[in-house]
C-alpha cells in the first residue's frame, strides 16, 4: 500500500507567519501522498468580533447558529483555506482546498444532544468519508487541504471539530493507505512536565496513556486529541504523532502506537 | 466531443433564495459537463460594510487592497461557495468548490497599467486555464463551482471579473469540449428597449452587434459582458446565451452567434 500522511495543525500555526511558511516548505517537501488539515477557531473569533457576531451559549456550551457558521464558513474556507492552498501551489504542491461539502468529501449528522442543542455543529462517523473519491484524487497526486466544514447532503453545512475530521480522515483512508496521522500543536509533543518544554515523551501506548491520565500527567487540553489519536490507531491507522509543527520532517516528538 | 456548459451566476442570484432554488434544480439537470461559475460582489459589499472595510479608489477606479482581497477570499470562496456546493450536492450534483489556487486551475497576473494600481486584480489570459487538470475532473463526472478568485503561482490570490473568469474557461476548454457559455443576469435577454422585457432580441452575431453599440441599443452595463462574449466565440466556443437564470433550460434570451 501507498503511505499517506494526514496533518493537522491549528490556528495559531496558520496566524504565525514564520511558523507557517517553515511548515508548508517542510509539508511540500513530504514524499508520497499527503492531506493537510487546517483549523481556525482563533482567527474566526476576531472575525467574529469585528462583525459583532457574538458566541452564542447554553448551558455553558458553545453553539454554532447561523451567523457563526457563516463566519466559519468564511474563514475556515474562504480567508484560511484559499491562501494555504495558494501558498501550496507556489511551492509544487498540487493543493486542493476541500470542505466535506466538495465532492461530497465528509458527510455528517446534526450533534445529537439529549440536554442541548449545539447548533449547526456536525459529527461524524466511520461511513462519513467518501473514501474512493478522495483516494482517485491522492492517486492523482492531488494534497487535499481540509478546513473543518462537513454537511449532511441535504445542503446544510455544519462545523465539525478539524482533530476529530483529521482523525476521521485517516483511519477512513486506511483501507487504501499506509496512515500516518500527525496532530501539529504549539507543544514539542506530549509533556512529562507541562512547564518543561524538554520533558517530552517519546512514545506512548495504550497503557502508558491510561497511568498518565490517571496520574494526571495529561491534563485536559490534551485528552481529546489523545482519544482521537487511540480511536485512529484502533482503527487501522498505522502511527499517530504529536509534534511541534516545526518538527515535522524530525523525529522529535511523541509517536502513540 | 463531449458538450460542455459553463454558466455564470451574479451575486443578485445568489442573494435570492427562490429564484437560486430554481436555478439550482435546472443547473442540476442539465445533462453531461457543465461548470458554475459565481459572482457575489453585492455580498462582499455588505460583509466589508459590517467588517469596517471601505471601498478604496485611485482616481475613480475601485482598487482590491489586502483588506478588500481578504473579504473577497471569505465572500466567494467561502460564505457563497460552500454553500452552494452544499446546496448541489444536496441535488444529486457532484460539485466541487474551487478558486483559480486549487489545482492551480486558473493562473493570473496582477493587472497593469501605467495609470492607476488596481492591488490584488488578476487578469488572465489565453494560457491561464490548467485545461488538462480540469478536463480530468469533468470526465469524472465532477462539476466544479468557480468563484471568482485566481492566483499567481507565487502564493498570491487575486480577485478577478466573474465573467472574463467564465469567458477564459469556456473558450480554454473548447480544446476538448463543445462548451455553450451561458451569462445569467437579471433581464430575459439583450433588449432592443431596456425598458420592455419582452423586448428580448433573439439573436445576435457580431454585425449586428456592431450596429446596436453605434446606435446606442446596447449601453454601458451590457458592453463588457458582450466584448466578453464574443471573444469567446472567436476563440471557439460554440454558442454564447444571455438570459434570466430562471430560463436556464428554456430557449428564452439571446443567443450571440
Amino acid at each position: 500500500m501507498d503511505s499517506l500522511h494526514v496533518i493537522k495543525i491549528g490556528g495559531k500555526v496558520v496566524a504565525d507567519e514564520p511558523l507557517l511558511t517553515e511548515f508548508l516548505d517542510d509539508f511540500s517537501n513530504i514524499d508520497g501522498h499527503k492531506i493537510l488539515v487546517h483549523g481556525g477557531g482563533n482567527i474566526a473569533s476576531q472575525i467574529s468580533d469585528k462583525l459583532g457576531v457574538e458566541v452564542k451559549m447554553n448551558k455553558g456550551r458553545r453553539v454554532t447558529d447561523k451567523d457563526s457558521l457563516d463566519v466559519a464558513a468564511m474563514t475556515y474556507a474562504g480567508l484560511i483555506n484559499k491562501n494555504l492552498v495558494a501558498k501550496l501551489q507556489a511551492r509544487g504542491c498540487n493543493a486542493l482546498g476541500l470542505s466535506g461539502a466538495d465532492l461530497n468529501a465528509i458527510k455528517a449528522f446534526k450533534r445529537q444532544d439529549a440536554e442541548i442543542d449545539y447548533g449547526f455543529v456536525g459529527d461524524v462517523d466511520d461511513d462519513s468519508v467518501n473514501v474512493p473519491g478522495l483516494s482517485k484524487l491522492l492517486k492523482m497526486n492531488i494534497s487535499p487541504v481540509f478546513c473543518a466544514l462537513t454537511h449532511d447532503g441535504h445542503g446544510q453545512l455544519f462545523n465539525t471539530n478539524a482533530d476529530t475530521l483529521a482523525a476521521v480522515l485517516a483511519h477512513s483512508l486506511s483501507k487504501n493507505f499506509e496512515v500516518t496521522l500527525t496532530f501539529c500543536f504549539e507543544k514539542q509533543g506530549v509533556l512529562a512536565d507541562v512547564e518543561d518544554d524538554r520533558s517530552v515523551i517519546p512514545e506512548i501506548d495504550w497503557e502508558l496513556y491510561v497511568e498518565l491520565k490517571e496520574d494526571g500527567t495529561i491534563h485536559e487540553g490534551m485528552l481529546p486529541k489523545m482519544e482521537n489519536a487511540f480511536k485512529a490507531l484502533n482503527k487501522g491507522v498505522r502511527q499517530v504523532e504529536i509534534k511541534h509543527p516545526a518538527n515535522l520532517l524530525t523525529k522529535t516528538g511523541t509517536i502513540l502506537t
